[in-house]
C-alpha cells in the first residue's frame, strides 16, 4: 500500500490495514512496490475483482462492517463459484473528503474476521482521495488445482439445475430496508436484512462441486439472470419452477404476506449462493455433501434443448406449469 | 468483466474490453466469475494495485490515451521496480452517468496499443456506475524468477545512488499543463508535457538489475521522497547531490529560465523511472547495461551510515556542498 500523503491516514494504514497483512510474507508489510506470491506447484491461481460504490451497492449511510462484509463477500462467492481455495486480495479505496477514522477503524476489523474465517490475507493496496463517493476495488486470489476450476459454460441438456441455501432472502431484505414489508414480523425483517447486509460466500460447496457439477455460477445478478448466463455460456435453454426454489422461513413468511414477492425473490439479486446443473447421477452424491455441509441443494429446474435462435434462454413457470413473463430479469441496483 | 446493466454498456464491453483479453486463454474470453492463470514453475506472481481519481490523479477532461497510459504505466512501473515481466492485469471501472463511448473506445484502444507494447493483456474486470468522477482500478500482475524480485529494503551503506533516464520531466511538464513556463519554446514545452501524459515504465531495467541492484524503487511520489522509503526500509541514510540529478534538455532549459524549478524537479512526481542503488563494484556492469538499453543510469549520490533517530532519512545537497531545505519533499497531486 503506497504512503499516503497526510499523516492521519498513514496512521491508519499502519494501524488499521498492515496488521491485515502482517500473516501473509508474501505482502512484504505493505511496504514494497508490490506484493509475491507464489501458487504452489499444480495449482493455479483463480482472480477476480468488484467494485462498490457507496450509494450505487450500498447505502451511503452503510455501516463499516456491512460494506466490509459485502466487498469480500462478493468477490469470495465468485472465487466459490470458481471452485477455489482463497488466498490473498488486495483493496484499493478512494476515501472521500469526510472521511472518518473511527469507521475506518469498524471497516479494517471486519475485514480482519472475514479474512480470519475464509482464510486469506490482505497482500497490497492503494488509498487515494476522491470528490466523491467512497469507492472500494477488491481484488481477490485464489488456488484451484489444475483442471479443477468450475466453469459456467459446462451445463448440458437434460441437467438438473440446483440451487444451495435460500434465494432471494437479500432482496427481500433490501425490500424491507428501503420500504418495509407490511405486517412482517421483527424476526423475519431481522433475518432478511442479515441476508442483505451479509454474504455468505459458500467456498466450501464450490470445493466440493468438482466432478459434480457440470455449469456454476454465483447468484449475483438474480437467479433467472444468472441461470440466463449459465445458459447462454452452455448454448442451452433453461427452464425452473418457481414453486420449487427454496425460500427460508422469513422469505416464505414475507411472500405469504405479498404473493408478488415471490417474483422479486426469483428475479432480485445478492443471494450469493450457488446454482449449479449437475447430471441426475449425481444426485444421491449431492444429498450427502448437502448434509456433510449442512446446506440445502435444490433441484428447481432442468436444462432444456441446445438453444434457438430468438428464444429466451430462461423460462420459469408455476406449480401449474404456466408461463411467466419476466421483464426485467435482472439486477436492480440500490 | 461482469455483464453490465444497460445495453450500451455491454455493447462496449465486448466491442472494446473483450478483444483485450482474446490472447489470454485464462481470461476465459472475460465471460466467467474470474480468471485462471498458472504461473510457470519457478515463477513467482508479483501483484500491483493503483487507483485514478479524475481530477485529482488527472484533469477531468484529460484525453482517454494519456488516462490508458497512465493507468498501466503507474502499474508497470511498480512491476518494473521488483524486476517483474508484465503478464496480466484486471480493470474496476466507475463510469460516471456521462460517460461518452467515444472515449471509451480511445481508451480501451490505447490499453490495447500499451499491452502489445508491453506484452500482458486483460483478465478480467468490473464496470459500474458512480455519481461521482471516472475512477479506474488497476490491478496488474507480473512473473519474476524466484529470489530474483528486487526490493527496497536492500540499500546498504556506501552504496551509489543512479536514477535511469532524466528526472523531474513530469513534474515541469504538470507546470506547463497548469501555469506554463515563460519563455519555454514549444517544443521542450511538448517534450515535458509528454513526460508527465505517458510514463515509460523501466520494464527492461528492472528485469536486469537483479544481481547489480541493491535497494530499487519506482520513482512515482518524487525523487527524494521515493529515496527516503529506500533509506527508510534499509535502515540507512542517504545523500544526494542535486547538481548531479540528470535532466533533459527541456529540463535544463526551464531550470535556466527559473532556476527555482530545479526544487520541483528533484521533488515533483510522476516520473515513473527508476532509483536503485548499488555497489561500486557495479558500476562498470551498469555502463554496460546503460549503453545496451540506451538509457542514461546517472549516479546522483550515496547511502550513508545507518540511520540516527531524528535524522532526516535524506539529505539533499547542492553543487557548492550546501545543504538544501526540503519543506515538502512528496509528491502534490494534480
Amino acid at each position: 500500500m503506497k504512503e499516503p500523503k497526510k499523516l492521519g491516514e498513514f496512521d491508519l494504514i499502519s494501524r488499521y490495514f498492515a496488521p491485515l497483512a502482517a500473516a501473509e510474507p508474501g505482502a512484504l508489510g505493505l511496504l514494497d512496490d508490490a506484493a509475491v506470491l507464489e501458487p504452489e506447484p499444480g495449482q493455479r491461481l483463480v482472480i477476480t475483482t468488484d467494485s462498490l460504490v457507496a450509494g450505487i451497492h450500498f447505502p451511503a449511510g452503510e455501516g463499516p462492517e456491512h460494506v466490509a462484509s459485502r466487498l469480500l463477500g462478493v468477490n469470495l462467492s465468485d472465487l466459490a463459484a470458481m471452485g477455489a481455495r482463497p488466498w490473498a486480495y488486495t483493496l484499493s479505496v478512494a476515501w472521500p473528503k469526510d472521511w472518518d477514522p473511527g469507521w475506518v477503524e469498524g471497516f479494517a476489523e471486519e475485514l480482519g474476521r472475514e479474512q480470519e474465517k475464509y482464510g486469506l490475507h490482505l497482500v497490497g493496496g492503494d488509498t487515494v482521495a476522491t470528490p466523491g463517493p467512497l469507492t472500494l476495488c477488491l481484488t481477490a486470489f485464489g488456488t484451484v488445482a489444475k483442471d479443477a476450476e468450475l466453469r459456467r459454460s459446462g451445463a448440458r441438456p437434460d441437467d438438473d439445475i440446483y440451487v444451495s441455501g435460500t434465494i432471494g432472502d437479500a432482496a427481500l431484505g433490501l425490500k424491507v430496508l428501503q420500504d418495509g414489508i407490511e405486517g412482517l414480523s421483527p424476526d423475519h425483517a431481522e433475518a432478511l436484512l442479515d441476508r442483505y447486509h451479509r454474504p455468505r460466500p459458500r467456498i466450501e460447496l464450490g470445493r466440493r462441486l468438482h466432478g459434480l457439477a457440470h455449469g456454476v455460477i454465483d447468484l449475483s445478478d438474480g437467479l433467472v439472470a444468472d441461470l440466463g448466463h449459465v445458459a447462454r455460456a452452455s448454448a442451452c435453454l433453461a427452464t425452473i419452477d418457481a414453486s420449487r426454489v427454496p425460500l427460508s422461513d422469513a422469505g416464505q413468511a414475507a411472500v405469504a404476506l405479498e404473493p408478488g414477492l415471490l417474483k422479486l425473490a426469483v428475479t432480485g439479486g445478492d443471494d450469493y449462493e450457488l446454482l449449479f446443473t449437475a447430471p441426475s447421477s449425481a444426485a444421491g452424491d449431492l444429498e450427502t455433501l448437502s448434509r456433510e455441509l449442512d446446506l440445502p441443494l435444490s433441484a428447481i429446474g432442468k436444462i432444456g434443448p441446445p438453444e434457438e435462435g430468438g428464444k429466451a434462454p430462461v423460462t420459469v413457470v408455476d406449480g401449474d406449469g404456466n408461463e411467466w413473463v419476466i421483464e426485467d430479469g435482472g439486477y436492480r441496483h440500490f
